[in-house]
C-alpha cells in the first residue's frame, strides 16, 4: 500500500504536468492510445473527477460529517484529494459540498494547498451532488475555468486509499465500454427480507459483487443519463453504473479492485484509516547525503544496514547535489522520513540544504516530516565544548523548523569510540 | 459499546449462574417464558453456541488465521469467547478448529481461563465446521459432557463485539420462528456481473440486507437441515438461514443488529478492533474507598470531579467493605481502571485489599488492570522521609503485581499544599 508508482503516464502523453514527474510508462500509454485509435503523440485523453462530498455521515454517530472528520489532525477529505492530485493526468477535481460546508472546504484547500480543485454546491442526495459536479464540467458553462473532459471519474470523498493503477484501469475501460467501475467480493451474504421481517430468500454470494469506487464514464454518456434521469432515481438511486445502463443502455465494465477501496462509513473505519495512514507513512526512509558517487560514503553503509534491519521499510538514498532533482521526486512522492548524513563540515550543511528543499516543497503541510540529522565528530580532535555547540545548533534548527511541521532530530556520532552503525540503529529505530 | 448489561436473565430463570450476577431482568424473562408457553419458574431454555473457527483467513494477507491474530497481545478468538461467556444463560460453547490449531486453541483456553468451551474438529468449509459442532451437541453423543440444547446460537469467532441483548433477541425469535439472524443495512450497492465481466444488473440497496451474526435456531430444525443438506450446499453454501429455509421450510426472523456486529476480515479490521477494544476499556473508572457511608469521604468528591471532567467515561464508586460484593460485580463486569483512595492509614490498606480482590478475580488475565493508589499526607505532620518510604512501598507493590498484569501507580497528595483535586486530575488523566 505504497503511495503509488510515480510516472505512470496514464492516458495522456507526458505533457504539462507536475514538475519532477519521472519518465512515462510508455507501454501503458501506447496501448491506451492504440485502443483509443489515435496516434501516439497527437492526442491526450482529458480526464476530470467528480467527488460527491455532501453527505452528513449519519451512520458515524457524530455531528461532524465523516468527510470532515480528522485523521491525524487532517480532515479525511484532504487525504482523498491528495490521492487524486498525485495523478497528474486528472486535470480537474470537482468537489460537491453543502452550502454550510463551503467555507470549511475552502479553508481545507487553502491550508493543505490542494490544487486543481473546483467547488460546487451539493444536492440533497448523492446523485444530485454528482449531477451538480457534472454540470460544472459541461461545455455550456460560461466563465468557467473547467473544460469538458472526455472521461469523468466519480469517486467518494470518504475513500482515501485510491491509487493510480485502479484509476487508470477504470478510465481505460470507460473509454472503451462507455462506463466502468471498481468491484469487490461480498463479505457477507446478502438477503432479501419479506414484508413481515422474515427471510424471503438469500443471494448466492459468489454470483454477486459489491460496487465500489472509483467509477469512470465517457462524459457524454453519464451526463446524458443524469439529464434523462427521473426524480425518483435522483432521489433514491445509489448506483451510477445503473443510470448509465438504464438511460444510455451502456453496460459498464467491472474492474476488480483492491481491499483498500473501502468507504469510511462507521467510527471504526476512521480508526482503521488512521492506522493504515500511519503504516503507509512509516514505510519509507530516505538516506540523504551530499554526493552519491562516493562509494565509500558512509551514507551507503547506513542504507545497507537499515535495509537489512527494517524488513518492511523501503529504504532509498538520494544525493543533495545536481539540483537535487531525484530528491525532489522523493519529496514529491511523499516520503516523510529522512536521515541526512553530514560529512563535509561541522555545520550541518547537508541537513540545511535538505531542510530548505523540504520547506519549499510544502510536504510537511500534509503530515509532519521527520529528519534525523547525522553528524560525525572525531573524538580525539573535537573538544567536548564543540560537541555541545553542535547540539545547541541542532536544537536551534529544530525549534525553527518545528513551526513548519518538520521534526528534526540530531544524532552525533563520536568516533572511533562508537563501533559502527549498529549502535546508531538502536537510536534511530 | 459497553461490555453489556449484566444480569439480564435471558431466556432462563435465574438459576445456577456466575456468582455475582445481579437480579434477573424479570420483564424479559417473563415475556420469553410466556412466549414459550410455560409457567415462569418451571422451565429453562437450554441454549448452546457453535463457533466455526476453522478458516484460514486468506483475505487478511498474513499466514496466521485471523481468529488467532493478536489484538493487544491476546488472540481475537479469546475476545469473542469472553463476550459469549459473559452471557450466563449460554450453557455450552462449542468451537470448531482445524486439527493443526487444536493445541493452540487449548492453550488459549488455558491461558485466558475460558469456561464452558468444548472443541471439535472443523471441516473444510464453514458449513461443515458448523455441522461438526452441532453433532457434538446432538443427543446421541456417548460420554459427552454436552447436552442437547433447545436453541443453538451460531456465531463467528471473528466477531468479537457481540452483546447480550442481540443474543437474547435472536434466541427469543428462534424459539418462536424456528430460526433468526442479525442483519445490517448494506453499505455498498450489490451488483450482478454477466459472464463477460460487465454489469448485468444492480440490486436496490434498500430492499436488501447484509446477513450477519449471531444467528439462532431451534436445534432440531438446524440439525435436521444439516443432515438433509447436499454436499454441494455443504461445500459452497454461505448462509445457515438459507439451509433452514430450504430443508425445513423455516423462514427465519430477521433482527436488526448494531454496527458492532461486523466481521474481522481484512487487516484494517484488526486495527479497527484494537481501537474499539481500547475505547471500551477506557470507558469506565471505579473509585474505590473503604466505606461509602461516610458522605464526607474524599472519594465521593473525587468521583464527582472525575464525572464532570471526563465526559465520555462512566465513573462509579464502590466500597471495599461488606465482603465487597458490589465491587466483585464491578470486577466481574470487567472494569479495568480503579482509583483507590486510602485515608485510613499510611500503609495503603485499602489498596492492598483491592489488589487482593483483583488478583483473586483473574480479571487481569484478559487485559492489564490499572490501579491508581491515592494516599494523603498531612504536610505538616509527615516528614519527607516518611513520604519517601511510602513511595518505595508503592514501588514494591507495583513490582509484585506487575507479574499479574496489574499496573499500579501511586499518587501521594500532600496537604494543605495541594489545592484540591484539579491538580490531581492532571496526573490521572
Amino acid at each position: 500500500m505504497e503511495p503509488g508508482p510515480p510516472g505512470s503516464s496514464g492516458p495522456v502523453e507526458p505533457g504539462p504536468c507536475l514538475s519532477g514527474q519521472r519518465g512515462a510508462d510508455h507501454a501503458a500509454s501506447a496501448s491506451l492510445q492504440s485502443a483509443a485509435g489515435t496516434e501516439p503523440g497527437r492526442h491526450s485523453l482529458a480526464v476530470a473527477a467528480v467527488l460527491p462530498a455532501g453527505g452528513c455521515g449519519e451512520r458515524m454517530g457524530v455531528p461532524t460529517p465523516k468527510q470532515f472528520c480528522s485523521i491525524l489532525e487532517r480532515p479525511l477529505i484532504s487525504y482523498t484529494l491528495q490521492a487524486l492530485e498525485r495523478v497528474c493526468w486528472i486535470k480537474d477535481i470537482v468537489v460537491a459540498v453543502t452550502g454550510e460546508n463551503m467555507e470549511v472546504m475552502k479553508s481545507i484547500i487553502q491550508k493543505y494547498q490542494h490544487k486543481r480543485i473546483s467547488l460546487v454546491e451539493a444536492g440533497v442526495t448523492r446523485h444530485r451532488s454528482i449531477f451538480s459536479g457534472l454540470k460544472a464540467l459541461a461545455e455550456d458553462q460560461l466563465n468557467s475555468k473547467l473544460s469538458k473532459p472526455e472521461v469523468v471519474i466519480i469517486h467518494d470523498a470518504v475513500r482515501p486509499f485510491v491509487e493510480e493503477d485502479v484509476l487508470l484501469k477504470v478510465v481505460t475501460a470507460a473509454k472503451e465500454h462507455g462506463a466502468a467501475g471498481a468491484i469487490r467480493p461480498l463479505v457477507s451474504t446478502v438477503i432479501s427480507p419479506s414484508a413481515d421481517g422474515c427471510l424471503d430468500h438469500s443471494l448466492e454470494r459468489a454470483r454477486h459483487r459489491a460496487s465500489e469506487m472509483p467509477q469512470a464514464f465517457l462524459f457524454d454518456v453519464i451526463y446524458e443519463a443524469y439529464q434523462q434521469c427521473t426524480d425518483y432515481d435522483l432521489e433514491f438511486g445509489t448506483e451510477c453504473l445503473q443510470l448509465a445502463l438504464k438511460y444510455c443502455r451502456t453496460k459498464a465494465k467491472l474492474v476488480e479492485g483492491s481491499p483498500d477501496l473501502w468507504k469510511v462509513t462507521y467510527k471504526r473505519d476512521l480508526y482503521a484509516a488512521e492506522s493504515i495512514i500511519k503504516e503507509i507513512i512509516s514505510q519509507e526512509i530516505c538516506v540523504v547525503m551530499d554526493s552519491k558517487e562516493d562509494n565509500k560514503h558512509v551514507g551507503h553503509l547506513l542504507e545497507e544496514v537499515l535495509k537489512s534491519e527494517l524488513n518492511h521499510v523501503k529504504v532509498t538514498s538520494e544525493a543533495l547535489c545536481h539540483a537535487g532533482r531525484h530528491l525532489q521526486q522523493i519529496i514529491l512522492d511523499q516520503c516523510y522520513n529522512f536521515v541526512c548524513v553530514n560529512v563535509m563540515t561541522s555545520d550541518f550543511q547537508e541537513t540545511q540544504k535538505l531542510l530548505s528543499m523540504l520547506e519549499e516543497s510544502n510536504l510537511s503541510i500534509l503530515y509532519p516530516v521527520v529528519v534525523v540529522s547525522v553528524h560525525f565528530l572525531d573524538f580525539k580532535l573535537v573538544p567536548p565544548s564543540q560537541k555541545m555547540e553542535n547540539l545547541m545548533q541542532i536544537k536551534e534548527f529544530s525549534k525553527k523548523v518545528k513551526e513548519r511541521n518538520i521534526l528534526l532530530y540530531g544524532l552525533l556520532i563520536s568516533y572511533p569510540q562508537d563501533k559502527g552503525f549498529r549502535n546508531t540503529l538502536k537510536i534511530i529505530k
